[in-house]
């Protein structure tokens, strides 16, 4: 089955609203199977909606419309499709008793102005809103489905999960599909797949994406119904990816590098405190994102002056003095400083040069040291990155994290 | 000027990833006063590439493709492009040893598969891409642009920024719009709404747009050139604006609040400290995004536990244990031992229960505590946000930012 989107409002033409309902929808259909095709997205206007809608139903068998459907002057959307069908706009007094009903429950009296969504197509299929007074249309022609949703995002949400995904499941049980996300860091697109290529081959019927992040690449893959049931080629695809990738995989299961290392520490009922430099406190921020992180995570210091090295993380005024605070040294004296300061287990540092300014000539903008103290052990590594600040801040932290996941796994770098 | 977007990519229409990029692209060009009609996407499908296009440019001047210019297989952007507009592909030695050159700076071989990259549309114009190795593409025909961008959010940025509404500019001198932004904190949209409401009117030549955010609300301004050159009307706008909601406002120039904090800090040479238990980071993570953060910014510390925060930050233990960590009185003491410990001007402190667990019958999920020492002066207040961890997280650093600024103006909370 071949799905389109249409997605209606000035806001998201102006830039104003990022379109996370097309998002959800896709998502949605994709993991029941469906495929959207493409993805419009047009004004609150009569005649751009028209056309939008008669060129998904050119190429489309399902067209998902979202947007448009409240009580003022510019939701539109409800008029145009009708028009589009050649069907007429009648008023259904049991639709006004269910939203004057609702906003009683409320407390409120219902604003004239609301009366215009009792008013629905003649013989149109109605959906249920379950969180909103506009209920939802399905518009049936030559064997081809349109499904005409608010754009409120909980709406919209209720209305897909309750009424049009059970729908087309009924229609096409054969549709169903299964998701896979193998997260990588440290290695390059390109260099993945090099080294992937050759073996990719036989997995010809499985659609493999890379999708580049700041901090890695994410490797998706998505197996149909026919291949779904085959476990012992899936088994295959994972041994082999394991083959060329597993020092560069942290995760399979959807989950950020800062929870894997968590789920480490939480397992060994280890601790970890950290001491940043360049990175500003992103690493903690990141760590401290996880629920439950209070039972590992005991703090950190940001030591962004030397004073505050010396004095917080108990590196040597000598160490600063003859390598500089970017240094192989001081990542590992940090290190050790933090994880005693916090008698934790594990203990992390960062130092560099974040950029844009700050250089010099033996030590470039995006010059990083990184240290990782684990128990009676401490590993220091240099890095090179850009130009860009936050980029940097971003590659340090992933780094880090990644380097203290390997230091417990005792994976070599 | 009307222009259409079109943006490439499986992962779009599988829902895995949010089109910021279409989002992006909207705002630049409708604040440059480019009015954008429709938005595609479409998969990697030479084909429905091509169709796209097609349909675009029979309705738009302007042309804007992102995503697919990637070294991998599915990436095919260039190729589908260049044929429809009958274009032989030729190797660029110039490109290469660029690229080349990219990835012997990074210290990493570059991947035989980037070879590809090099190849360029004859005659073809090609847009510098500052922070990647794929080059943009310009097509002229028949007086349309048409430009193709990576769909790496960072390197389309850079492009569009540098290189495609500069040109825009030229070509379409009046279509020139003035973009104010007033970034508002601590007050709700509605609240704004209703403050605003009866002196608006007088201002309806202006499109005002209230863009909420976690950590506030945005008022956009958009004039066209008809009032741009009405100085004294705006300046009205603003003394209006100013009376209404001046305690509310930290910056008129598109700058977030840790650089507003930042520049007072700077011209008062003074320096600043940052004590955090619920924010685990974030604030001083904000500070040091800043460039030039160093010199105001001595550091700080994350204390999740009791311990650190009597070990590092001087809390008192009877404080701790008469009033519990999430207290007026923890926060205080916070302020004034991170601002002892680092001997700045001014010390911030948060602690709270940023959720989703962790609550007691006295204190629940989102109540936060922040403290703001500066010289002998120490405030602290009491909020009360939601459920949501990262959120919370966000608004707690918000506030703190916030709370900084206004006792350094000696604005009244």
């Amino acid at each position: 089955m071949i799905a389109e989107i249409i997605s209606i409002g000035n806001e998201l033409l102006n830039g104003n609203t990022v379109n996370s309902n097309a998002t959800f929808i896709a998502k949605c259909l994709h993991e029941s199977g469906v495929s959207v095709t493409f993805s419009q997205t047009v004004r609150d206007d009569p005649s751009a909606i028209k056309s939008a809608l008669h060129l998904a139903l050119e190429r489309a068998e399902i067209v998902l419309m979202t947007g448009g459907l409240g009580p003022t002057h510019d939701d539109i959307t409800k008029v145009a499709v009708s028009e589009y069908f050649d069907r007429k706009l009648i008023f259904k007094e049991d639709l006004y008793q269910r939203m004057r009903n609702m906003f009683e429950k409320r407390g409120i009296a219902m604003p004239e102005i609301n009366r215009s969504q009792a008013y629905v197509p003649e013989d149109a299929e109605l959906m249920n809103n379950p969180v909103g007074t506009a209920p939802g249309l399905i518009f049936r022609r030559a064997r081809k489905y349109t499904f005409v949703m608010p754009g409120v995002p909980r709406e919209m949400r209720a209305m897909l999960e309750d009424t049009v995904i059970p729908l087309l499941r009924t229609e096409c049980p054969d549709c169903r599909v299964a998701v896979n996300i193998f997260r990588s860091t440290g290695i390059a697109e390109s260099a993945i797949y090099e080294k992937l290529e050759k073996d990719l081959r036989e997995f010809s019927s499985y659609e493999i994406a890379f999708l580049p992040r700041f901090t890695g690449v994410d490797l998706r893959v998505i197996r149909t119904a026919a291949d779904m049931d085959d476990q012992e080629k899936f088994d295959r695809f994972r041994r082999m990816l394991s083959q060329h990738m597993s020092d560069y995989i942290y995760s399979e299961d959807n989950t950020e590098l800062e929870e894997v290392l968590g789920r480490l520490l939480s397992e060994r009922k280890e601790s970890v405190a950290v001491a940043e430099s360049l990175t500003g406190g992103l690493i903690q921020d990141k760590i401290t994102n996880i629920s439950g992180s209070s039972l590992y995570f005991m703090g950190g210091v940001v030591a962004y002056s030397n004073e505050a090295k010396e004095k917080l993380l108990m590196v040597k005024k000598k160490t600063l003095e003859n390598h500089g605070a970017v240094s192989d040294e001081v990542a590992a004296e940090m290190a050790i400083g933090i994880q005693r300061q916090f008698q934790t287990d594990l203990g992390i540092s960062t130092t560099g040069i974040a950029g844009p300014t700050g250089s010099t000539a033996s030590k470039p903008i995006g010059l990083v040291y990184i240290g990782v103290a684990y128990h009676s052990k401490v590993n220091t590594r240099r890095f090179q990155f850009g130009t860009d600040r936050e980029i940097n801040k971003q590659r340090a932290a992933q780094a880090a994290l990644e380097m203290a996941r390997r230091v417990i796994l005792e994976i070599n770098a």
